[in-house]
């Protein structure tokens, strides 16, 4: 399928002009010399990240690969899809969650739950329930009534709390309206495979009961890697989404996150920027400020991504180090009119991510109208897709100004290829930052000791 | 009214025993010897605030003391409301947007726009345009045709380049969908007043030609602190909401904030101690995280607060400083699986502000399912609430166990009285706060050259 989809669609393409020292002083831009002092240290990195790879210790580089897996969601997906369902409903948090809905909100039309079953091509409206708050969880349930919904459970170990009580909820809702057999129509299960040398999963029984179909995230994954992975593609395809493009896109990603190289490589050219930005200039914080509401949810996931992946107490080596850069999401045009007054005038302890797209789907014109009105003038019979690209560069040229760096990722149109791709590049430029800082990007060893004492308060063993 | 509604509701409280020396040693927590030493200066700040507010320098203190206003906007808000319109649309970016998105967020049930128009009680689905993304602009005006439609346009100046583009849309399609004579029906103005002395606003010749209703937000109030003005307060009433129980709110959590009084006044003992984290332990980012859904837009709303308030490159005397805070919004449980690892393990650069609603207006509880997994006995018969409140525990205790200082918010309920006491503390937190940074609390210069290159782009005179 690459090989038919690919041509059609154009690169994403990044930008670093801004974040140099040429453009932003030596204070806050990389120099030449920053540049020649990492090139090393990145290309034995890449030397270490290909040979765990290659033995198989991280799996998300290569989920795009997995056809059969890939053609077993799209099966399903048309299996479940021809039950006419008005609703799915994911229940998983954290990386269970902001996968799919950073994908939704990018690649299916604005207000998509409000819209017609026909405006959304028979799709399913989508409800991500990523957390416990009782009032918007009877909400969904009162919106979707069991015989008209597929629910997906996605938890790696079955043991998440939070999913885990919603479960419950939503089996017992569901033994009561369709009864136990009827069960496998309603509920699918993605959680780590059975088998040998396999973690057992408290989803097996659940699977196993009830004959559910049932999805494996490979045990090589983590929950924030774990996108491209049937977490994310199953719901995809259930939505109405371009999966092999996605694929396709994840492939022609690969192809130019995988050469050793600083400056060829936009993966690692955008993980050494962050890192010598936080390390050597202060900056703690990482801004991902997309230019079109439809990316605003993968400054989202990029959050997750990154705070989880890097924000750690201990190096490779044990030595306490309290490492990692703050990730931050905004929204342009929106947050010049909330956030641009800090992030130009405030502490120069930022580097901006702007995420741009060059065409949007739609052009709307600014009519002669008002006429009366000369200072709206320079408005007239403009564009709103011009108006925004120049507030865009409005705000980078001021920031610039500033001497704030800005890395720039520009997507040439809004589609599941380049989006696709803007994911991948995010996951190698981590897995390549976790080395750089020299921390065990693949961990969460902070959000244990939470659980523990949450699980006690409830009557359980901590 | 208030006399009437005030001895139902309790107030909302705060609680910081976790952000002091004693529960977080004194490298991250207050010691009764810093509390002591800002106690002066924040009495100095209190008179000169107060010198100033009777001054009216500020007026969004006393915004709800005006009944005539009060009384307009629930008029119009009646007579609009018995056309019965499908949709209310408004058009304004910033502090134009976010009071009322924090208010409908907090206040009105989840996925309200999925609602049946019964379920809704009548009120009318809501559309905060708050952006210029053309593919999200044509996707609401698809969903709301101009006879079902009342219009909102929010801006101070008019000169607003993001929300006349848009009024300069939707005028064109109402003159031809509706007409000119019964434009007054479908569109009503919110900006600064007429008369001697009012700056002009280009609102008001639009308000004029097509005799429309019009709203004044005061010329002592800004566009971030305008929330009880008719900005927030029109489409507030519009959508059902109790504005007299906010008015109340707001008067019981004036007296409160009036306090000359460090440890008593709840806005002057936040300010005082969010000021001191930053300046004296090093806590760049201040992190708001509710506990509850439906107060996750109050971070967002808050984040402009603090941001463009605090957030600036000169003091008041002239200096260079670039001073601020930045706001992060966050929210639990669900970021417990996405930002707890950083706020644990990372670096020691944050202060976290919590949220709580003591009590949910719903109850789930967790049913007795899936009874062979023992592992989920620890869940079953208990309620989701308990285990929101539980996990809650949970991330504070963890944050605790790591130095990490913790304020608290506490609402008793989750209602209007009580979201509105939120908003009015964090308002009067904000201008103490802009006293100890020693900053010009009500200005936003940092964010004219950027509005400046746009407008040149466009081909306007900058």
């Amino acid at each position: 399928m690459k090989e038919i989809q690919a041509p059609v669609y154009a690169n994403i393409e990044i930008n670093i002009s801004r974040a140099k020292s040429s453009a932003v002083s030596a204070a806050h831009g990389i120099t030449p010399a920053e540049f020649a002092a990492i090139e090393e240290r990145v290309l034995a990195a890449h030397k270490i990240l290909q040979q765990e790879r290659k033995e198989g210790k991280y799996g998300f580089y290569d989920l795009y690969k997995d056809k059969e897996t890939l053609a077993d969601v799209k099966k399903a997906a048309a299996h479940f899809s021809s039950f006419g369902y008005e609703n799915l409903v994911v229940l998983g948090i954290g990386g269970s969650a902001l996968g799919i809905t950073a994908l939704q909100t990018a690649l299916n039309p604005p207000y998509f739950n409000t819209l017609s079953k026909k405006r959304r091509k028979g799709a399913p409206r989508l409800f991500v329930m990523d957390n416990i708050d009782p009032d918007t969880f009877r909400a969904m349930l009162r919106l979707c009534p069991p015989k008209k919904t597929l629910f997906n459970v996605i938890s790696k170990s079955g043991e998440t709390a939070e999913t885990m009580s919603q479960l419950m909820i939503v089996v017992a809702l569901l033994e009561k309206a369709v009864g136990t057999k009827a069960m496998k129509d309603h509920l699918v299960v993605t959680t780590s495979p059975t088998g040998k040398g396999a973690p057992k999963s408290l989803l097996h029984p659940v699977a196993k009961n009830y004959k559910l179909t049932s999805f494996s995230i490979p045990l090589n994954v983590g929950g924030r890697f774990s996108v491209f992975s049937p977490v994310g593609m199953f719901p995809a395809a259930m939505m109405g989404m371009d999966v092999d493009a996605m694929m396709a896109g994840c492939a022609a990603m690969d192809t130019l996150c995988s050469r050793a190289s600083l400056m060829e490589n936009p993966a690692y050219l955008r993980a050494a920027i962050q890192y010598l930005m936080d390390v050597n200039k202060g900056k703690t914080m990482s801004v991902m400020m997309p230019y079109a509401d439809a990316l605003r949810d993968i400054a989202d996931w990029y959050r997750q991504l990154w705070a989880e992946s890097l924000g750690k107490q201990k190096d490779l080596d044990g030595n306490d180090v309290f490492t990692g850069q703050t990730p931050i999401k905004a929204l342009g045009a929106t947050d010049q009119h909330s956030q641009v007054q800090l992030y130009r005038e405030g502490p120069k302890d930022k580097i901006f991510n702007i995420l741009e797209v060059r065409r949007f789907n739609t052009s709307l014109r600014i009519p002669d109208t008002l006429s009366s009105i000369k200072e709206l003038d320079y408005l007239r019979n403009k564009s709103m897709n011009k108006l925004m690209a120049a507030e865009l560069r409005g705000t980078m040229d001021a920031l610039k100004a500033s001497h704030r760096p800005v890395v720039r990722i520009i997507l040439p149109r809004l589609n599941a290829y380049t989006v696709a791709q803007v994911l991948y590049l995010l996951e190698v430029e981590t897995a390549m930052a976790g080395r750089l800082y020299h921390v065990n990007t693949f961990n969460q060893p902070g959000v244990e000791e939470g659980k523990k004492i949450a699980r006690r308060l409830m009557g359980g063993e901590a």
